[in-house]
């Protein structure tokens, strides 16, 4: 199926993120592997767990830890070719996001659960991927301050689930969604989208001693 | 019910500080509403996911999840007003605490566990909401060395578990559990008590050489 | 049985790695404990959890948990002597290391899933433990980029799951994995064995950006 051939795409674009990622904390090759899983299918996995939806995805495909662990360490090999092309990874891991999101949203909406956790299913199979691969390398989290990234899982699941509301069927709403996502997220990179940005600088940061504020 | 509303209260409370945490590490609206969130239910869908409790509570109850969100947003609108009343919401987070450790405990009870588990499920409910707060934001944990927070569900929960011991009904159990962690709580931050501390120097850091110890 | 005591001896040490790291970062005496207690057991809670393996280990065995907190609480009191005496913890970690893959094997084998599968629940009892302990005190994981600690858990999994393959008794091949896991450790710490590193500067970090590479 289309979605299955897009959602491998999807995990070695991420795969090949994780790696980078694993490289610039100096990690050996267990950890390259390791962080390009978790960065893959860490959002799958973080999801399955907190729907209750047992068995986690790749222990019924354990093809796709294969898969991620040969992109990791095959990025090591490619890493500055990977960087020279970071365009073509960027509209790969955009596909992976909206592909996610819409695998995201199917569990729960196989569970029976009502539309708003759908959309948080989506927003967490889509995002904690590159979450976790954050906290792992130690970098504070991209997804939430950078771009429209959430936005578009969120987006995705929303545009998915409305379709299949008024009775598309199940195919053609997939195939919108992925136009509609993608192109969103390609609008909101070339022409820097992104949602306001809350910083709060505190003077004192003493707990339990008020300030006077900004 | 009373525990309803207070726990309503306390999810705000915790949400609120979430997004402050978000506020100084730059995040995106995302980004706030996500560590809000965290910081108010993941206390307890980490209670749920490690003791098998399924579905997690925000799942049948995803209001809970709406209620953090606007929190989360509508605290970035009034941030300087936050700060200069951090003792309303010291006030408030305590409070949310004991109703938290509360809650842990009675899912842990209803589910037939030994009392030891009842008290770390009160904990893990306590506490790792601003846990993994502080992971995400990137600051060591202030729940693991400051004042007296985890020492607080503790308590709590010993004083429920054994109310119940003895045969006291269930909600007369709840308010003194509330007033007496309530309470110790107030204290221990009014007298700054707290547990001792375990400051360790190493002089050389290189694993597999032994040092000469301090 | 042999694998009991083993595993008692196994989460004393990891315990005992904990509390010196919470030490490192001024915590307090619950976070002694409880950074102990995550060290120790949190490799085989991550598994119990990912595979949807119910109750989780500790909470049919409480006494664990007691163990890791004295074991945390104590360290305190000698550390000075645990750091002269690095050497016998590297043992002592070691054993747990293998019992600890030797046992998350186990529980996948029980629990009727494929090969990998296996090898993957005995990497993660292994190593979640060492992983969070460090994410919790801020430190990038050791486990990810030093000596072959990841490498050890694959092997000893590989040799049990190939010696069961063979119709070997359970009882001879959970010796011999415990001997030639643990002789594998020593040796890679004695000439300082390690998998290759793979080490990533990126000149240009901003995302979006083709960059030259290297």
């Amino acid at each position: 199926m289309l979605l299955t051939i897009l959602y491998i795409i999807g995990i070695t674009a991420e795969a090949m993120t994780g790696a980078i990622s694993a490289g610039k904390r100096k990690m050996d090759w267990f950890g390259v592997m390791f962080v390009a899983s978790v960065a893959a299918i860490g959002g799958g996995t973080a999801r399955d767990i907190i729907l209750g939806h047992y068995p986690v995805g790749w222990i019924k495909h354990p093809e796709y830890i294969m898969i991620t662990c040969i992109a990791g360490v095959f990025t090591t090999l490619i890493a500055p070719w990977v960087v020279r092309n970071q365009r073509l990874f960027i509209v790969l891991d955009s596909i992976g996001l909206v592909v996610f999101s819409i695998i995201g949203c199917r569990v729960a909406i196989d569970m029976g659960l009502p539309p708003l956790i759908c959309v948080i299913a989506a927003i967490v199979t889509g995002i904690f991927g590159g979450l976790l691969r954050d906290l792992i390398c130690r970098q504070t989290p991209l997804v939430l301050h950078k771009e429209l990234y959430a936005s578009v899982a969120l987006f995705a699941a929303g545009l998915y689930l409305t379709l299949l509301c008024y009775g598309i069927e199940d195919s053609i709403a997939i195939i919108i969604t992925l136009a509609g996502g993608f192109s969103l997220r390609m609008i909101a990179l070339k022409f820097s989208w992104s949602l306001p940005v809350f910083h709060f600088e505190q003077e004192q940061t003493e707990q339990g001693t008020p300030t006077k504020g900004k």
